[in-house]
């Protein structure tokens, strides 16, 4: 995401970017990119009257984000035909200056407003664990022993049309006083990044097959190690 | 943090975990432990009647959190005097089972509820700046250009008190139907870490000293590149 490139205007005053408003964008391919780089969210939602914060898993198919859980989730309940906010971030690096004060970090960050909706029915909702497999690792669904009924059941799926949202992002070098120029320290970026490590597998049997590859983690791909039990 | 180990009784009925209990906790050497791990954190705050939900840096000292940015910023303005709910999520790996619904992911969450106070005055909000530094990149701080009144000034920084908790981790192996056993597909653990990459050097100068190390990330210490320019 090219940084202070805007895209469209932003589709409300509330997901206007104001401080740093050179580093927002509004348009959907700098949103996808964000959105399809992740894997976590932060949902925000009222419950009792006050403001909750919970991860949970996300995907996007199309124009919209899904979330899911057990049909006995709290968040879920809550969730469900409201409004909520759906934050996706990602920390890629420590911006280090030689004062404290200009001190930040590289980012990429995607906000939604919206209002969640139940996916409905059982064809529908097996549609969309297909997709959010195969956008999380790719050719495993047809893999996997078939989802029963009271599996489908048991799982309520939310999804939220991208409507409104902002894109902030910061990259790219230290900035800095010019008269901090000389000032004996260390200045400059250290990239952070989401890193797969060596797959464990559940045992011997599992271990007869590939791990899958995790493309939305840039780290090397994950080896296979037989865990001895 | 050793899994179904309960800690403490939770503070409040709102932050007990519901769904999958047993990983819930709610003693403090849990919750520092997940704290202490990371320096991104999601706030989660009341505007104009809607949650929103804003990712910063935090740091922890002692009993209480914190938090800052620019006097401008509109989400420390809202979460001023506010109560405000603060999430760390600690995304630990990816958990593939030989179903789909046996999926999961495991992970770290700190949940923190309380009321966000300012910390006022330039020796109070210097003293908090350099506890930031010193849990992020240790001795940095004295090696720093000093901080101007100005700086102090165009600075806020927000407390919270740890009081109202409650931690929930998921950890080890999948756990699946046993009539799924011989399946024959890949189950196992995909760990996922932050890793630190190579730090890059602003300039010349710069690259004359050495990087800080990042103890909170367990990838391996950053190694100095001066940039060419």
């Amino acid at each position: 995401v090219p940084q202070g490139t805007k895209g469209n205007a932003p589709r409300s005053a509330r997901v206007r970017v104001k401080r740093f408003h050179e580093r927002g964008r509004y348009d959907r391919e700098a949103l996808d990119a964000i959105l399809d780089a992740g894997v976590l969210c932060h949902i925000g939602f009222l419950f009792d009257g006050y403001p909750v914060v919970t991860p949970t898993l996300y995907w996007r198919h199309g124009g919209h984000v899904f979330w899911h859980g057990s049909n006995a989730s709290r968040m879920l309940a809550a969730a469900e035909g409201a409004d909520v906010r759906l934050t996706v971030t990602h920390l890629d690096g420590m911006v280090l200056t030689r004062s404290a004060y200009h001190h930040s970090a590289n980012y990429r960050c995607a906000m939604l407003f919206g209002h969640a909706e139940r996916v409905d029915g059982p064809d529908e909702k097996q549609s969309r664990l297909r997709q959010m497999f195969e956008s999380l690792f790719p050719a495993r669904w047809q893999q996997l022993r078939p989802v029963s009924q009271a599996e489908l059941k048991a799982t309520k799926i939310l999804s939220m049309r991208i409507d409104e949202f902002s894109v902030k992002c910061r990259e790219g070098d230290p900035q800095e006083d010019d008269a901090d120029e000389h000032w004996p320290v260390w200045s400059g970026v250290v990239p952070l990044s989401v890193c797969a490590g060596r797959a464990t597998a559940s045992d011997a049997a599992a271990a007869k097959f590939s791990a899958p590859d995790f493309a939305r983690f840039s780290a090397a791909p994950a080896i296979n190690v037989a865990k001895t039990r």
